[in-house]
């Protein structure tokens, strides 16, 4: 098994859910996203093919960006929405 | 690959979740929930390959409409639901 | 292209969340629900012809449902729920 | 077409999310569910012939419960989820 | 039919969504997923055949399993997450 | 039945959803998910041979680690999102 180095296996990137912009906070939905899934999967070879799979299918790219929506729910909840 | 310009890789264009009106608000969603693709597959040509696709399948469709439901979850509880 | 007429592509009609009734709540989510749909596929040809093929296919079906309740999630609270 | 009666077509049975105990919320869940789908699909033979399907298909069932799920998180966040 | 027996048709059973421990939150939210299932199939027959049919496949149980995470998620905000 | 040793079969592993940091919070919600599987098939030939089809499958992972974010969602309220 050719397995991800153990950064990328990191449940929670930067060990917090507190970021200073909505961007930042998007950007921590879409790499929790990606670790979770690495977690499940941790082999590079499986996950490459599955890439080239999934990244041509507009359905799977629909329920991939689901789930950012729903992490992004839970990371612009714990920032208060950066509300100013 | 034909990469997508840079400004439609911002995860949240305009860089805030407030927005005026409810009308403003759902439009961010959408446009958060297309970059959000765009971000996970840049590559324009399987983009617009894939749009052919979803557009006339009743199901993505749905799909596509469930995502833009959840991003307007998060606008609305950010804007307190533009109370009066 | 046989567009859709404008009214059918504002994305929150009345431009606003708020109701007098649960029920008056729940027909936005479902007006909500289907100019969404609206703007993702804007030609009235292509969506008659889905409508075709998910009226009459139970899994359609609940999908569509499933949007509208999560409309009918923010709608209600942005209520606080019509509580007397 | 084999309409539906209208009672069937009220979206919010009864016209109020609040209900004296959890068992009469989850009822009203169950029943927002069924008359969604009955607006958004009103003719009955259509909807027979779907049920004899998904009935027996455990996903169509699962997918089903989802809905009943999400409803009922909406209601019972309406009644403070009856605590005592 | 094969019917189902009135105890498993109960929606809520316990009649509360209060629980004393996480533990116990957690079997009743997978409780009021299978009952939300029997009310909507109550032919024990047809939930055996489908049993064997949903058990031996992952994406069903993955389906199933999402089920109790929102059923959970509704329980665990009802007992204020059994904070101490 | 090769059948799952007890342990295995904990709703909530530990018994709290309070944790000290967002990534055990995380390991928690992973878990939890993993647990609930088990919980709905607890044999685990056949799991194992379940294991060898989702975990190729990009879709199945996908829908695996929608799971993990709908119960993180949970976890992360619980937790007060872990803010200083």
């Amino acid at each position: 098994m050719n397995r991800l180095p153990d950064e990328e296996l990191v449940l929670i990137p930067g060990g917090t859910l507190i970021t200073t912009t909505p961007e930042e906070g998007r950007a921590l939905a879409l790499a929790i996203a990606r670790h979770t899934i690495h977690n499940i999967q941790p082999d590079l070879d499986v996950l490459k093919e599955g890439r080239v799979k999934y990244g041509a299918d507009p359905d799977s790219l629909i329920a991939a960006s689901q789930i950012v929506a729903i992490e992004f729910q839970t990371i612009a909840a714990a920032n208060n929405y950066w509300r100013p």
